[in-house]
């Protein structure tokens, strides 16, 4: 990664940008989701019906389709984005797949594995989620051994390969939140940087707090934060010279919820106070902060 | 305006009143317009589905019509409100519309322009949408030049024309929300405080802080929040003598609204605890603070 | 109530056991439910559609039935999630029911009494929608006399006589919140403390504040809680020799939230800073705290 376009310089873009991120989410997160985008800069709109989302997914920057609390209009909204999204004669607006609870009810996870194949920017999920739509997938063997209800009980080491071959088929940039994120992507012809087209690029973030474990919907919004800084690359694509780097784009979402989710935990030591205190340094803390506050290994 | 029946007055006599407020609102922003109601004095119902949308019209102070996520049902439970807020054999109960992304989506747009027709007590939207809406209703020429997303990036000054044409075409006060709040209002026979039932009151408030931009649904809660001082409006009428003055009530919601962000400012610098402190002084900034905190031009 | 069972023991193993609490609620307090299930020390998920809730159900530690705003395919869901919670050959899933509103409208009220019939853990209300129910369930005369939106506007004590006989009539552990909590269960023979099966268990529980009116959700995140309590509860049946008390499962979901409420008003005024400082107590009062902090009558 060009040190000059790090994080720090990504986090600065997105705010100048200001991206519209179209959310199509669970009813749980809707309002955090709205406010975390807003207190890190970019600009939400939930525009969720079928008869709606297609035609908005072609002006928004970015797009987030979240599985959490799917009914059959949100199944149906969900398409309609994907094809917005992808329509002919554009150049495509980025689209981020959470795959909440993938690997539980059938008909979601069949959905989720369906839609990953429809061009995805990236896929955000925890290790179990990801795991499961990697076997549906890729047919991978890495099926989650630990999942209650919506959370993982499995470590993000553990989802690796599963990441790596999501990333390799569906040609996402696969990220696994966990205590350590995880951020995995196969270079193509076109983005790659090195010499071979095969080797995944692996990135490990360590940053964050156990009490974003602890308020709803931190995992849910850094799905559609994910969203903002896609749509940031995307928009700025040529105007400095460079390629359009989603991997790193995808890094620096997560740099910016996990060294908010450090400062908070500084001065907050409960669920109530920290949601807040997150959704402060989501907003005042400077891009080089955020570079500072968290240890990234790539390789 | 009667000075002795200004802004602290009517903040005074809605608190007393505790108007049960009807919200058909949009899914970001549910729960925050509950608790702002519930933090400046009112009580809030979210009664949204077709089949109990009417009946408990008829018994609210209070109506609010927002259309931030329309779905089919929602624009039935719309549709059926407005019936029983205006029911043959009542008094009526006054409603609001808040005509979120008018001019964007076209079946949105059309539902709009359609029950603006249905005789609104108030339209509070962003510069863009109000002038969209007037452009649908009166023929305006006044169409947005800035939309995006949801947010306007037209003046509210650029939306004065279409506010008035509005306002008489449709006999709603309508508010413009920006850095300026204007409130428009064009008398009738009926309620006319001049001998011209041709000239707009234009009302100019003051007030607010830019942090409120970065908190989802402050705009969405000030539409329930005028629903709230119109029903305390209608309630007393006759009580002490004086016509009712639906523009001074909505002029009133505006100023509460706004006074706390002002307050909120002092204290909080990011979104997370603006919101706090946002709803705390909704709750205890007293009416003579309130009045004191703004400043209002009418014309 | 033996003491060394009583409300610190099953705080501690509520936040030991984490219980899964699958919430169908109405759409403006899920998200807060949610936030006050992870502050309280359980685990929440929001699966709420017809195709998922019944499967759900059976694999949950409890269920939460909100009447919050209910559409067709929430009542659907919720018929699904109670015939999941007792499907034949599990030893079942207890589920509580929060009859909101019920009294108003007749469809609401009408479902709400059929559902009741299907074996409740427990049933949480106010006065008016308590009473409402017993009329609708067991033909008790003590209709409610103060309804006004969702609130109510009778007593506790009022409610006392219908609370009594809905516990008879349907096994349920019944609760009527306000500033005196009343718990009332009727005992049977498998769960007899006492040699006269007919004779009621009364528990009245003072604590809490009234800011918790200010704030929407506490009441219907109560409900949640208490499902919470309910799973640590039945999970628990057997380890220590003990009977499963479901009543005292109750109380103690009763006391923890009421706790927490005393503890955020001694430092919050308002109501935006009291939500933020009442998720903090629900998280950092420890058990003793909590059973010191609240006064329990039984008889």
């Amino acid at each position: 990664m060009n040190s000059s376009w790090g994080i720090s310089s990504r986090v600065a873009r997105m705010r100048a940008d200001v991206p519209l991120v179209q959310c199509i989410t669970n009813t749980v997160v809707t309002q955090f989701t709205a406010n975390v985008l807003l207190a890190a800069g970019a600009s939400p709109a939930v525009v969720d019906t079928p008869e709606e989302a297609a035609d908005f997914a072609r002006v928004a920057s970015g797009v987030l389709v979240n599985l959490g609390t799917p009914t059959a209009a949100t199944y149906q909204a969900m398409r309609e984005a994907v094809r917005g999204a992808q329509a002919p004669g554009t150049s495509g607006t980025p689209w981020v797949l959470d795959p909440v609870a993938c690997g539980g009810a059938a008909a979601r996870s069949s959905f989720a594995a369906d839609i990953a194949r429809h061009h995805p920017a990236a896929i955000r999920g925890n290790p179990s989620e990801i795991r499961a739509l990697a076997s549906l997938v890729c047919g991978t063997n890495a099926t989650p051994t630990g999942v209650r209800g919506v959370d993982s009980t499995d470590a993000v080491e553990s989802a690796l390969s599963a990441a790596t071959a999501l990333a390799a088929s569906t040609g996402a940039v696969v990220a696994v939140s966990g205590p350590r994120d995880l951020i995995v992507s196969v270079p193509r012809d076109d983005t790659a940087t090195t010499s071979s087209t095969a080797a995944p690029r692996v990135s490990w973030l360590t940053s964050g707090s156990p009490m974003m474990q602890r308020v709803v919907g931190t995992g849910c919004s850094l799905g559609a934060l994910t969203a903002a800084y896609l749509g940031a690359e995307v928009t700025a694509r040529g105007t400095d010279g460079r390629n359009i780097d989603l991997h790193s784009a995808v890094v620096a979402a997560h740099a910016h919820v996990g060294a908010a989710g450090t400062a908070a935990a500084d001065s907050a030591r409960a669920p109530g106070s920290f949601a807040v205190a997150w959704l402060d340094h989501l907003w005042s803390l400077g891009p080089e902060d955020i570079e500072s506050m968290v240890s990234l290994d790539e390789h």
